[in-house]
């Protein structure tokens, strides 16, 4: 085996133009493939943040009355299934499709004035349509993550992670897996969804001047996996 | 500039042997490099997992009595600073260190058998002398991330997370950073290395076949971080 041929390319997709609801994203997504010199192959995983998925699919609501801030209070109260914590300003929140994070989500910057975008109503159906898209028009056989920045008790600092997956498993399961000493592994399951979402953002501009990416060289099986799949049960959850 | 001037590669480096106490892991490193047709560049990131860095520092325990589950569980207690949750046989507490993750850290999958492998007792220190090692060595100016494969509440699956790291800065700070509106970004501060070890992970055997990684083309600024810049102190803390 060659070095180069279980090597990871990490490579971003810059200009992308301001998405507006109802734009083909795929169409602008090919473009941007194009402009790198890139052709999609079979295996490549395309990341996408979050919020031109939602900016294209309308999901950005009006920040109405004469108080924007106490408009996007409510917003993100509106958003939210349950409240776990919240601090002054900051609410950590359960959203309907069973992440905690943040504000539900809710975000303000780099939406347009009087404006917030909201988390993508089912963000592995949007994941789903961009890879039926990218495949019809590439003939390749690719995943498709939708990533989003979560903040983590404990840690300081954000990382991205995927709140939409199509065409991948979102945890690698190695339960049965033993090490070299026959011993069970106690690490028993991976969120290599999250993993990928966290490496496409080292290559991703932090003002989302670059919105998406593309891994070439993975090597994963095709999977169907679901974001969903990522939220742990409360029955299992010791921090709630 | 052209596309693969800010494309980001992953190399696994494969081939280190099981590592003992006193074990020379720079030049091992460096074996590793030569035989995947590397040479280390300015700016690049060696990434390794925390296990053989305990393993070549002696930071491995052994299970001592007849009983060795119960030898592990004291040992998890004597690692642990304060217990934050306790379920069956898992608990979640703080190390020494500050970090917080299921059974302080303490493992027994590609232990020897009766021992337990610890975490090192000062990774940004290890980090750090890996790195003057390999600077050494090839006269480059480069970073050096330890690793280690934490989970998080809420979220299923684990990811590997930076333990310690040497040459970087733990956190990417975009206080002050405005979005295309003007609007001061939400996101102010991006947990790269953890990013960066979440990557490494991508190309790394989940066996620890692959224990390391070379990233490439980061174009991060160096720095003076230390593992402890991601520690949220406790009065941030929402989740304790």
């Amino acid at each position: 085996m060659t070095p180069t041929s279980n090597m990871l390319t990490i490579h971003p997709l810059p200009g992308i133009p301001e998405v507006s609801r109802g734009d083909d994203l795929p169409a602008m997504l090919l473009v941007a493939l194009e402009t790198a010199g890139l052709a999609l192959e079979d295996g490549d995983v395309v990341v996408i943040t979050h919020k031109v998925v939602s900016k294209a699919e309308g999901a950005v609501a009006p920040l109405t009355g004469d108080d924007e801030d106490a408009a996007y209070r409510r917003l993100v109260l509106d958003e939210s299934v349950e409240v776990l914590r919240r601090r002054g300003d900051l609410v950590i929140a359960r959203t309907r499709h069973g992440f905690i994070c943040a504000n539900a989500g809710v975000d303000r910057s780099n939406a347009a004035p009087g404006t917030a975008v909201l988390l993508p109503p089912d963000p592995d159906r949007s994941a789903h349509r961009i890879r039926m898209a990218l495949e019809a028009a590439s003939g390749s056989s690719i995943a498709v993550v939708v990533s989003d920045t979560f903040g983590r008790p404990w840690r300081r600092g954000l990382v991205d992670i995927a709140i939409g997956l199509s065409g991948i498993e979102a945890l690698l399961d190695l339960r049965g897996t033993t090490d070299a000493g026959g011993r069970q592994l106690a690490v028993t399951e991976i969120a290599v969804v999250d993993e990928i979402a966290a490496a496409a953002d080292l290559v991703m501009g932090k003002a989302d001047a670059v919105p998406a990416a593309l891994l070439r060289g993975l090597n994963l099986t095709p999977g169907r996996g679901r974001a969903t799949d990522l939220v742990r049960p409360a029955s299992e959850d010791l921090f709630r």
